[in-house]
């Protein structure tokens, strides 16, 4: 098949498994996630060499998604599976790297080029000869394709793929057959690392739209920021902040967009999502006459199921690839260079203040005792009050993704979750992800997952992996007996909507974690969640805990009643 | 979008889910296996209107390969999931579906009509308006595709992919989007039932092609028959039955058509698969002079790496859809009329008596003692003494697939594997599924798993669907730290071949099981596998029981470790 190149031609031969993996370690991946299988095993080999660690997941969806998480935390990631059975079962997981802008680079060992081509009725195919179909099913959820079947291109692919990854944060799906592990290519190429730097804006085009945002930032009496999803997956969080700090206005994030500013500063005024918001919040934004509103998503349970009230013309849109302002668009015009100019040259605004966030129970809920049950109202704030500077947050689709909306987090706080794919069991396995990056950037932070019991099914054994390398993550299981948040939808009291009671916190044990290097709680009441997190031993996160969380089945956030009812109505429309 | 159908006009009114599930129903599919979703729920609840049950798996991945289980014990399954997220999470067990020709209705729950046409922002989509994304990367591995847009086709539509699913024995994809679920469709329709009869020969060719089979029949000396998956699949096995007792030919069978055949008849010779075969069994089946081959998959794992050693000069072919005699093809002749008239027309033949299968233990291994552990070459056939007629055994990728050749079944054992798609955790859910349809068909049969360590933990929480129906499966964790069938491939001693230890029986509790309703055992010796074995009351399978069944690291069946070698030769030919 393809040809060998000739080792005397190369300076520094390099083979391409290698090659491939100092890259990833160059852009910053350290472990690489994953699953064994006979088509990648001897790709495997390579990764210690290059100074990487292999995760070894339970399985490939919980990989990817470990994947996904170790990516919003690290910047990047890498997954490596096994052709057909092993990239198929991690898919649904880069699909929602796609969906949700998160960069994993994913690479499937495949088998030979030479296989391959003689159509051989190998295991993990089809039966029919037909190699492509895998790939092909990655192609609208990947952002660049390399197939490795020629040593001669596999540079040029693996680096324009990595560089593709970065720039448009997303999935990008790489093919290593296995006679290609080994084939030596130039290792000098090395020395000059991967461009992974944002294009600028042209510079007539980008003073332009400078010209008209600032006109209208100027004119504008009581403006408001508005940071959304875009804005932490496409870097612009500098910006972002100088942006806030230099203009004063007051700024709000969407729940897609949380943990993107520094909660703590006096401008930060909470969580905007249209009728999900709290009253004072949707008030002062809606009544805003201009928006600046910095990489939106505004899909469903974003915006509280479509339910925001502003206008377009007093909307100017930042986006990575294009900006708007009013009706007027420009596209290619990328929000990174408008931004330091705006904030470069944006003399005095007015500013009108608004609402300050705050962790404050409501009054009906304040009241604590020992046989008071946990309500949502109560625990989201309460939480907001325990965490700490640089917490990773991770939480749930669920009442766990809509009460967050209610926690004010504290500074460097990274919050993972799926607003828009929304795909269950997908917080366990990114909360793997997560807590192996954080070890990675030292620093001690600790990793706190907040999932529902039913969402916890799917990916439960992915816990294993967290003990297996020694990760010391904080995870909550809310036990409200089943899928509440479909409950709201459809079926309240269907028994589709129910699931096995586990004892879930047996499970740490039967994973096989140190009794001395884990511990397990249960807690039914307030004072007992109180006390909880009033343990310092507890918050000092020493090692895996993992705490069964009772809620009861019919308590819900109220943006996620909200949330529900407009679901089941779009649903139903006829 | 989609006209009404004006109620006035129909003679028997009916919902389009009540109309499908009214249809699975009447094709013998009565538990529904999937996981709910916003999109599908309101379609959940015909289920049980219908007279079916919703089994509600732990995942959809779990619920795809529980689906295929239950299709291979029932001969059709169904699983619903919801749009993207839980479709695709599903994808690789309905690939593996495809691959290995196993009937399942892949029913999806869409957004509704009107949202797709409109390419609004809701979750579990790529957030790029397209709709049709995941519907097109289940178009290679389904037979069929039914979107189920316009009531006025619905019926048309659904009993259409029934029958391919069906008569091609392959997965078809079905989406139901949420504004259909409820319109109303021809009920009549329902009293004329789904034709599932497999087309008939053209009697002309069909009369042609037995004559050239029974020349080359009659002109053999010593003819055998080797029976494989397709024959299975594509359900021949009355005639291959036929055939067996009225020719009285040696038969064999292949890994992949294991328990096709009663090996309890005295013409039943064990297992062929090339060198990966019982010496005398290769040696009558290599020196035969005719083979008749029944549905052949010629899979490397099927053939032990291909390793067959049978001139295409020596056989005839037996497909669903073509006949090959020597190298005389016959597209479009379908094997089942063939062997009807074959076996009608037969007369004498020269038979050649064949090796008679058993299951002895071979010398070396009888020792039976307390501190022996247990190797394969000692377990397969003890297995086999203990198995009972209409057992259903299912064994997953790895030592146990491979074990399984040496264990001579009673009459009527169902065997399930994956030989060919070979994705790991399969097992799991397929034993969910398979214990499903075993409780449906009466008679008591049981249901036996012999799961690896490895591929148990990929899918484990699916022994909490089995817990949560009551279900009696016998599972035998096959213990033995890691992936024992990839060490011999390549890295035997390297650590991403290892997994994370656990206490695998504990699961039993943690997952919820009444300790009065499951039993769980630890073995470590022969002694302690013969005795649980010759327990009376562990073999009745009164409960769920859950067996740790420890064996060594390097110990591996004959079979294995040849195909392994021949797998580490084909991936590394340059
Ligand atoms: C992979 C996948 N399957 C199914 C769904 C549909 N779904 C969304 S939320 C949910 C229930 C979540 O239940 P739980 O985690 O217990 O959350 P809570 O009770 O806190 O709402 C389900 C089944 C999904 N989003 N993703
Ligand atoms: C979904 C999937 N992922 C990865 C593989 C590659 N693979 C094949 S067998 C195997 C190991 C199985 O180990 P175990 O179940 O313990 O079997 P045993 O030790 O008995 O050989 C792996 C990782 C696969 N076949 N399917
Ligand atoms: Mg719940
Ligand atoms: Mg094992």
């Amino acid at each position: 098949m393809a040809t060998d190149i000739r080792t005397s031609e190369l300076k520094s031969p390099i083979d391409v498994a290698e090659y491939l993996f100092r890259r990833l370690h160059e852009v910053g991946v350290r472990s690489i996630h994953g699953v064994p299988g006979d088509y990648n095993l001897v790709a495997l080999d390579y990764i210690s060499k290059v100074g990487c660690r292999w995760v070894g997941n339970c399985n490939e969806l919980n990989a990817g998604y470990a994947a996904d998480g170790y990516a919003r935390v690290k910047g990047i990631a890498a997954i490596v599976t096994t052709f057909g059975v092993g990239e198929l079962s991690a898919i649904n997981a880069l699909a929602g790297a796609y969906s949700e802008y998160v960069p994993v680079v994913h690479i499937v060992g495949t088998p030979s080029t030479i296989s391959q081509r003689d159509g051989m009725l190998l295991h993990h195919t089809l039966g029919n000869g037909n190699f492509d179909v895998f790939a092909n099913m990655n192609r609208d959820i990947s952002c660049a394709m390399a197939k490795l079947n020629d040593p001669h291109e596999a540079a040029t692919l693996i680096d324009h793929a990595i560089r593709e990854c970065w720039v448009q944060s997303r999935p990008v799906y790489i093919t290593l057959p296995t006679d290609m592990v080994q084939k030596k290519i130039e290792g000098e190429r090395l020395k000059t690392p991967i461009d992974l730097g944002t294009p600028a804006n042209e510079p007539e085009r980008e003073d332009y739209v400078v010209d008209v945002v600032l006109k209208y930032l100027h004119a504008a009496k009581n403006p408001v920021i508005l940071v959304d999803a875009c804005a932490v997956r496409h870097r612009v969080l500098d910006e972002v902040h100088e942006l806030m700090e230099k203009s004063n206005l007051p700024t709000f994030v969407t729940p897609m967009g949380k943990s993107a500013v520094n909660e703590t500063l006096p401008t930060f005024g909470g969580v905007y999502a249209g009728d999900g918001s709290d009253p004072g919040i949707r008030e002062r934004l809606e009544s805003s006459d201009l928006i600046l509103s910095i990489g939106a998503i505004k899909s469903d349970f974003n915006t509280a199921g479509f339910t925001y009230r502003i206008s377009q013309l007093s909307t100017i849109d930042f986006h990575s690839n294009y900006m708007r302002v009013r009706y007027s668009e420009y596209p290619g015009v990328r929000m990174k260079g408008v931004l330091r100019k705006v904030i470069d040259r944006m003399g005095k605004l007015n500013v009108q203040p608004g609402p300050v966030a705050h962790n404050d129970i409501p009054k009906q809920d304040q009241h604590i005792s020992k046989d008071q049950v946990i309500t949502h109202a109560w625990f989201w704030p309460r939480v907001g009050q325990w965490l700490q500077p640089k917490d990773i947050v991770i939480t749930e689709t669920g009442t766990a993704n809509f009460g967050i909306w209610e926690t004010k987090f504290p500074e460097d706080v990274t919050a993972l979750s799926q607003v828009l794919w929304g795909s269950i069991g997908y917080s366990v396995g990114a909360c793997q992800g997560a807590a192996m990056a954080a070890t990675e950037s030292g620093g001690n932070r600790r990793s706190i997952l907040f999932v529902g019991d039913g969402s916890f099914e799917l990916t439960a054994q992915e816990l294993s992996t967290m003990i297996r390398h020694d990760l010391k993550p904080i995870i909550f299981v809310i036990c409200n007996e089943g899928y509440t948040i479909e409950r709201y939808i459809h079926g309240m009291d269907e028994s589709y909507n129910d699931i096995q009671t586990w004892k879930f916190k047996d499970l740490v044990a039967a994973f096989g974690a140190d009794p001395k290097k884990s511990k397990t709680f249960q807690v039914k009441t307030k004072q007992e969640a109180d006390d909880l997190l009033n343990d310092k031993e507890f918050s000092s996160a020493p090692y895996l805990q993992f705490v069964e969380l009772y809620m009861p089945k019919e308590d819900a956030p109220v943006a996620l009643k909200l949330t529900a009812e407009a679901s089941a109505k779009t649903n139903a429309k006829q």
